[in-house]
């Protein structure tokens, strides 16, 4: 097998990390000697052994002039667990072969400087975009300590996300639905406007497989929320966190508080509403590497225009509507040439529906 | 060789004629001889030699005891040629695999009796799917005698075809725009409404390949059609229709009509605009068997709304506008369950964007 294949494998070790270690990155090793794989690992949960030392500790022969294949570079540093670089240098691998470099100041270059500056032959950058993808949300938390943010819309072939008199469910088939739970299941945290919750009361969380359940994150300036709302009587309430400003009812909060959900008080931006470049700042701080925004159009609309998404994944049902509740409101654009340009677009059917993904900026 | 590996190669050939056939099937026809191809041929111009016909002329040895591969059943009737299955009998051919039937009321079943009962081997129903999918066109026009009809919109993710201020050029790519030419030489007519004339001045030709420039309709029911409009003054004028009320003004019918162009003058429908079911009818009357729909949407919206939509092929844009002009305007649609729905959605990348297709009914 060629050194591509290799770190193919240990991709696919890493995904199976996927929803359990963030912040940390998902990471997959896979060890080789004489042309057999003789150990493999990959990072399992938050603060749990590194994929590197995993493969390591798997080995099935003596590890002494074997070849690591590890997706991300190996830490030199001690955080949760003690540096990986520390590890293969004393178990004798003689070859690093590495996905990519790990742009964590504290990394970044000084795990690949320290294993060469002891003589192991290291090699960077095999399907490095892959590795890349694999971890693009912690790529970005790392080095700006914000959210990765994803924005997920279900709408039908015309945009609409609900009939005129604001029938949404279903628009997209059990397939899609499915995706979405998947997708709970690997962000750290979802967010809904509080128009979501009056209108369709959602649980926001993972049902439809096993997984993990995210945060709960609702906008919510006037602070709306029924008390008795599924985000605030369910039994995963204490992962739900109201959003409201400062001038906030002293009294609702404490209702809230006292069904055992979060609020966090923020200020209002120009316009009013909770300003949000804060709320995403301050998400950050509390360790969310990774946000997907599940509605409605109005919070759609608004963290389009702050520039706050990296990642928009657009569900689209094979229907057609003609007049309903538009995905986006204003976005200000009187000019073809200011639209809001998604790359590296992708697509692929679920069940009958498409999944359409592409990012910003 | 399977029988189906030579079908495929009898719609690869069938397919060159694309364009060039119309009101015919496109048919293509291999022959083949102890495992080796010894003739080909394909439908090539309405009118011209038969696909068997050219196949077995090109025999580069005795035909007797060979087997003929023919994506449609033969003809068994003369029109522009004589029947087909004469010839295959005449010519000794032992074995013919048919692709499928041909819902023709003139052949429909008669040619593969004919075979049958002059002792040649049948078989029918090889790849079908595909064989009939070549000839959705036809075979509509055929039983119904009214034109296959696609619309084609190109929008934005967001589903606005135009910004709020009319601007619509560019918003998919020049991949996309040369698969509309493809398209446009594909059909035997396009259709407009008089807004698009009026905001764009299409010349709806096929340039940016080699192809036929199809018929061009514009839905005018006050004629308000510019004098001096592309579709009024180009090299392609007398294959400009300007489909009108029977109340409208003689003198400007008489100024389009002095262009070159032709006018159509038609009975309102209840709604007081041009009746679009007696319009399809009485195109299929002038053997018009595939129809393109290019807007705006108005017109995209009653011809949804009247049933005569048989496809749609979406362009969408890797992009998002909020405000803008949607794709379609009111269906009466207020249910999710009364939506329209597409079925047998396909969906690939022509350059930066996505062509959506799918089926109505």
């Amino acid at each position: 097998m060629t050194d591509e294949q290799y770190i193919e494998k240990a991709l696919k070790l890493a995904k199976k990390g996927k929803g359990y270690v963030s912040p940390n990155p998902l990471v997959g090793a896979v060890l080789v000697k004489n042309g057999r794989v003789i150990g493999e690992g990959y990072h399992k949960r938050f603060g749990g052994l590194h994929a590197e030392v995993e493969a390591l500790k798997s080995a099935t022969e003596e590890v002494k002039g074997a070849t690591l294949y590890v997706t991300l570079e190996p830490c030199a540093h001690f955080g949760k667990q003690p540096p990986c670089v520390h590890s293969i240098l004393e178990a004798g691998v003689q070859r690093v072969v590495i996905g990519t470099k790990d742009p964590n100041p504290l990394v970044n270059g000084k795990g690949i400087r320290f294993l060469k500056d002891h003589g192991i032959n290291v090699t960077v950058g095999v399907k490095q975009k892959a590795c890349q993808k694999l971890n693009e949300a912690y790529f970005k938390f790392i080095t700006t300590r914000l959210p990765f943010t994803t924005v997920k819309i279900a709408q039908t072939l015309d945009a609409k996300i609900a009939t005129l008199t604001g029938q949404s469910r279903w628009i997209t088939s059990e397939a899609a639905r499915k995706q979405v739970h998947i997708l709970r299941h690997e962000h750290d945290a979802v967010l809904v406007g509080i128009e979501t919750v009056l209108k369709d009361n959602p649980a926001l969380t993972v049902r439809l497989l096993e997984g993990v359940n995210p945060k709960r994150f609702v906008l919510d300036s006037q602070l709306r929320i029924p008390l008795d709302c599924q985000l605030l009587s369910d039994s995963e309430v204490r992962k739900t966190i109201v959003v409201t400003l400062r001038e906030a009812s002293k009294e609702k909060i404490e209702q809230i508080q006292s069904r055992g959900a979060e609020v966090w008080q923020l200020p209002a931006g120009e316009d009013g509403k909770i300003a949000l470049p804060e709320l995403w700042k301050k998400m950050g701080e509390g360790e969310i590497a990774s946000l997907l925004i599940e509605g409605g159009s109005q919070v759609f609309t608004s963290v389009i225009k702050e520039k706050l998404v990296d990642r928009v994944i657009i569900f689209v049902a094979p229907k057609l509507l003609g007049a309903g509740i538009d995905c986006l409101q204003d976005l200000g654009i009187r000019d073809l040439k200011q639209a809001v340009v998604l790359k590296d677009l992708e697509c692929e059917k679920v069940g009958p529906d498409l999944m359409i993904t592409g990012k910003i900026g």
